[in-house]
């Protein structure tokens, strides 16, 4: 009974399916149809034009993004428990060419726009100090939190006045998105890259990068050649993203993966160390109480000290939730 | 009917059929059993014990090789027509951080001794110039050469006595073994890191990078990870590699892809530029017989002026390719 | 009277002397027989066998020490308001090609073993997060405190236990070896490699790096030359080091400024924000007295709100000292 | 009797007097009088607005420069006996984060429209090979030969015409002006950026950084502070230029150097290997012949089998050069 990570769930079928129809002679690279066709595909689901190269990571779409909206010479204002600052190994300072990460705080991993405010206003603009070029939030974040449609729209519009560029770390966008019941477009307002997670939440190795600016798309490119993220044999990653937004299978399996963690969250209520809003929880456990919960066959995350970390995702077992729901309310 | 690229090949039935056998619930990034198994099944391929990973392609597989041989203020000595220096824009410069590819030239896209010495001893050993760190050589070659085992073992021990890394770009190390007859142990003497690759020759997004050095295994998994290339499900690439190695599939469909190359080479005779090693040709061809064959249904790729590239691959059809050497025949 | 900076200083006639000392036709770049002398001399100095580079900016001698010691996907462990992290615009990320800098805190820019530690046992020893590879610290620190050589030592072995570099920004070396009343020698225990600042004490544009580990210095006059900073007229460099380092002028002009230093702080006692070990005062001040100084003709920087910086040197002006001293008394 | 390297010169005595001059407190960086006065004075000297940053060596001049001009994934074209490709350990490769250097061909180390066309026009423009984005020529060249005012428009006009950036290393631009009789702004029709060099030509340590497009100095303005190269007591090196500026010094030193060449180019007339347009000379001479000339005194390198190259400079001696010439007439 693994509440380890979402990295960890398999493959949706329909996302199987897709890939064993890909499964033919044809263009290599991105030149195929199923490659060329994302663009108007996430343009529709946005409803405005965007352009979008599949990457085979997370990290990768991350990097490329920052790369993308920041010189080798600038800083990237972060939450401090951000997945690019923490879970990486660099990979921002590495396709940034050495950019600096500008760590900002708040509660559930969430920047605000007084934080930002804050964080940038404490640097001279001189040539000694490196400045913001961009600001990148996660939504949901790191800490299963959400920033709403009027908090993103709120950094999007502080980042344009300071002329920053604006990346969304979307790993579980979908998770966010079907949290808040509002629609993907409605949850992008002002931001520039989206990275748009799909391998924790049903796919197996394809994440889409969407720009919502057209000027950054063929440095990008050539970027992600550069990077060796040009795969030869594309089309199996663009069926993957394809099946993932047929019939809104993304909000479908993001769907299933909140109610997962709701079922815990309601059971643990006096543990939570911050609002679940998405498929994650960070719980106040004592140690023998986690060890309790392992000697019953649950295998989890220590987070810090005192704390434990759950991940449901869209094939979690709704027997085993609720077994574990219950061991948690019985501790 | 194309012959435009092995890229364009799709996934050998077994690799597919192991992919969905690995989709399951499993443990993130590398560490599940599949990934954890890739060192004793490439120790027991090359009869002693060498650190494998996985990497989702070719261009990565190389840069990051070169990455972990070559310092960024070194050089690497590669052939003028090798495709770490046309055809990756740039990504051993990305990962090495800014070394210098050093050309050499050579019939066939191969390096000789001789011409790997006269490049190195004509740069003078002092500050202002880059100093070669590296040898990196294609093997089979991006005109469709070999390299035997003596060729690559005196490289190799050139390279050792110059206190250089040694590299072997095995995007088609398939094919070449499988025309030598030798064994993978025998084609790799004095080889340092090899990039073997699968995806060209049935896979669908998984190459291994073969480390004969241990010393530079764990600066590597850093610099996969940072490079997005730790994929998180990464049993589905592992799964790949397995299913190519069992019961030497690899070299089944190496074979099947250069039987192809030899019935075309036999019906091409007077117009190869380059000896038939592999799964490529390239031929001496007008433009207007090359109109005629493409008006007869036959896709391939113009290389340079009065010359055309054809590509086999081990899913390519028996009687197309009988129907192109009858072609060219006619001509 | 400007107490603005040491970087303001002129330079010291006997280094004037000596540059025009050296001004013959000589051997170019660091060939002439003043720049083949620096690593007697500073093996004299230090008591040991070390190497030396000269460099015309402490920018470059801290980054190219940092690069030497810590690997692109490494981490350097440095102080929140230390120069590396503040002040370079990124020259670390930049010469490391892309490591990260991890902060940690502590009273008058200093870290002690315990921070350190604190900060290192943090990061969780996987491959998702950068791990430390070097420690700087600077000595006498960004707000002109000092590390004792007990300090020092036990920070370098600290960094010894852990396998990670040792870096110390001597950019007030001299200062810091004044006030101790210590030698040279024993301010490093530890070190691996030492930026010998002469700039702010008296020099025009020379730097010296010093190692202490004979095994990074090749790659790092590679990287010297590389960043362009291996200036083609060498000897100019060399010859001010000489002439600082001749009858300990090093000692005399950090002596001098350091003294100025006290005179500043015994007038303003109660509003001293650290000790003042070095040449630089950090001072509670309204900005109603900053005014009320800077309309009788002191010049200086604010430092953050409620707070001024004032920095002596060499060749400040004892009567002007002075006469701030009792200004400062009087507010 | 040193025919080494102009590099090896002293300095004119009117720019130590400049340095001295400067030797008083002021403000530190390029904050003083001096430092800001360097744009009216190049904006003067080339008839309309420039912006100009001075750096302490050509290498970091031409490597910031190429660094505004190529993104990390493009290609700059240039000689392959060019000082950027093969003096500089790779500069170029730093500065702009692993760019590619695009070897062409061409007598004296100059390249034609037509070569640049040619090595152009042979790179596919797809995402796997490198794209030009920047041409760099070096005036006078490394074997001492000139472009004219009409071929480097012709080479603006083609970059313009392709997009590229256009630079021109100006180690020896003062020789090349002195020899065509030209006037400066004449020499850089259609440069963008020209690193015009002092240090060879009787400056200390000081390179000028001329923009001759505004909009990339604020990103040069940072990579100079990243890289090490913001001095901070840069009166000092903008002394030097105002000083080799002032009544035309530049010309007269570079002047007397070419005069001193054709004095040896007329006596060596039948072994000249290119024309002597510049300060250097490259001649046929057997290793007898040169032991004989140096067995008189005279030191020089040797350049390839068979070669020698002598180097005058403004200092050279009219007896010693009388000698030489004297002696290789004898030979």
């Amino acid at each position: 009974m693994r509440f380890f990570s979402d990295n960890a769930a398999p493959v949706h079928p329909k996302v199987m399916a897709a890939i064993q129809a890909a499964d033919v002679v044809d263009t290599a690279y991105d030149g195929d149809a199923l490659s060329r066709g994302l663009d108007a595909r996430f343009s529709s689901l946005f409803g405005r034009e965007v352009k979008v190269l599949w990457v085979p990571s997370g990290t990768a779409a991350n990097a490329l993004a920052l790369a993308a909206l920041c010189p080798p010479y600038g800083g990237v204002i972060c939450h401090r428990d951000s997945h690019v600052q923490n879970d990486e190994c660099g990979a921002p300072e590495f396709y940034t060419h050495g950019a600096k990460l500008i760590l900002g705080e708040g509660k559930g991993a969430k920047l605000s726009v007084e934080e930002v405010e804050r964080v940038a206003d404490a640097i001279a603009n001189d040539v000694h100090r490196v400045q913001p070029h961009a600001l990148t939030i996660t939504n949901a974040t790191e800490y299963g939190c959400v920033y709403t449609p009027g908090e993103v729209a709120a950094l999007g519009q502080l980042a344009k006045s300071r002329g920053w560029g604006f990346h969304m770390d979307g790993a579980r966008f979908a998770n966010a998105v079907a949290t808040l019941g509002c629609t993907a477009a409605e949850l992008v307002e002002g931001v520039d890259v989206l990275s748009f997670g799909f391998v924790k939440n049903g796919a197996m190795s394809a994440e889409a990068l969407v720009f919502f600016r057209s000027d950054l798309i063929e440095a990008t490119e050539r970027r992600r050649k550069r990077a060796g993220h040009l795969l030869s044999k594309g089309r199996y990653l663009a069926a993957q993203i394809h099946a993932m937004l047929e019939d809104d299978l993304w909000l479908d399996t993001a769907r299933a993966a909140n109610a997962h963690a709701q079922t815990l969250a309601e059971a643990a209520k006096g543990r939570l160390i911050n609002p679940v809003e998405a498929n994650e929880l960070f719980l106040h456990m004592s140690p023998d109480e986690a060890a309790a919960l392992r000697a019953q066959g649950f295998q989890f995350y220590d987070w810090a000290a005192g704390e434990i970390r759950l991940v449901t995702h869209w094939a979690s077992v709704e027997s085993e939730v609720e077994a574990l729901a219950r061991a948690i309310e019985r501790l």
